[in-house]
């Protein structure tokens, strides 16, 4: 791309072409060293642009990142709705195949999402970093997105199991959020992981995110749904208050 | 205080107290405004040091606030063991009486942990930030001092629970986890809170932390008695691969 490529884009097309170079850029680099890493500069420098010029078509660092956190969001929704679609539905959750229902559920979300690292690392850094140094505009076209695509998941979830919207909410932000937490405990690649496990004492401490995320998430599967469907239950009674 | 009283100090007495009125200091701010908003510069100001003689105690702001997480992983630690002690065990999971044992597990963590706002802050920031700017010696003692409270707790958790020590600990990481994402998402007082708050679309998304992580725990907690009691289950056979 020479630099007569990024004269500034006047028509609405050029813009978005430009906008798209941008993002593929950041996602690259945030990819290959994590989110915390990249810098504007360094993105500036990876599309071959001026950073004066590139502020023009987002607002901070920030911007960026959490437009590529948008479509990560919009993506991974689509897939996980994917995934759950041929579970079979189980009322009973004494039963095996509830156990097998909630594996499958679980192993679902947990796979969606380890299968995108970079997913994963924008999740944590959303609420702590990126949020926090862009225009309310853009916190609420990004929020709105992603609660839409919460919403989304939620009712694939309450088609398959006895949830209530609350729960079924409930499942997908443990689900994202201990993503989020867990991939920054152990992100592959990283020094931090490189040390633990060199270290006798910590190497133990090591998280592998799938079955740790599958495993605990079809415990709450399962806690959710005992709570649900148990016997002589008002729905919505507060728990251990009756 | 005086100039003279941050003459360096030479006795490890007066080396710990100097130590201790910078990591008061940090604290402080760290409550105020949040961790990611405190500099070096910050702190060095409010003790009344310079920041370069202050580094003389602390590596950088990573590890004062490294060593303000170790010391909060302490003490909530014995608080939430605390809690836990009056809890009277309750095998039967498919009970009123486990519903309520549950509830009251899942209450003294989360409140415990909401009672903690600086450590919730920490909690989300020390994978994320904390533990990457800092010498190998530095996260070693912080990581073993973290790892043996959560051995504590989860040895607390086995011992009123059918849980082996596998899932306490998933109990407990989720716990910690979930109140850093939470807490992150709602912290009262911050101008993201604000914003959501002031926004018809987005306010039906703010997170009371303490009711939230209570219900998802106490969901969690009860997933893994039902498994771990089910009739005719192996323990340690993977679920849903029978």
């Amino acid at each position: 791309m020479t630099k007569a490529d990024f004269l500034r884009a006047r028509s609405p097309e050029a813009k978005a072409a430009r906008e798209a170079v941008i993002l593929a850029a950041a996602a690259r680099l945030a990819t290959e060293s994590g989110v915390r890493e990249v810098t504007v500069t360094a993105i500036a420098d990876e599309v071959g642009m001026h950073k004066s010029a590139m502020l023009r078509y987002f607002e901070t660092r920030e911007d960026i990142f959490l437009r590529l956190a948008a479509t990560a969001w919009h993506d991974w929704s689509a897939d996980v709705r994917g995934r759950l679609e041929p579970v079979t539905p189980c009322p009973d959750v004494r039963s095996r195949e509830w156990d097998r229902a909630a594996w499958s559920i679980a192993s679902a979300l947990a796979q969606s999402l380890v299968a995108r690292p970079l997913f994963c690392d924008l999740l944590a850094h959303t609420p702590l970093n990126l949020e926090r140094n862009v225009s309310t505009d853009i916190v609420r076209t990004f929020k709105s997105g992603a609660i839409a695509e919460v919403e989304k998941i939620s009712a694939a979830l309450c088609a398959i199991t006895p949830f209530d919207t609350e729960q079924a909410r409930a499942v997908v932000t443990t689900a994202t959020s201990m993503a989020g937490a867990l991939w920054q405990m152990a992100a592959p690649g990283t020094q931090l992981r490189a040390f633990y496990e060199a270290d006798p004492e910590l190497s133990h401490s090591i998280v592998d995110v799938e079955p740790r995320l599958t495993d605990l998430l079809s415990a709450l599967l399962t806690g959710y749904a005992t709570r649900a469907t148990r016997p002589g239950r008002e729905q919505g009674t507060p728990r251990g208050q009756e």
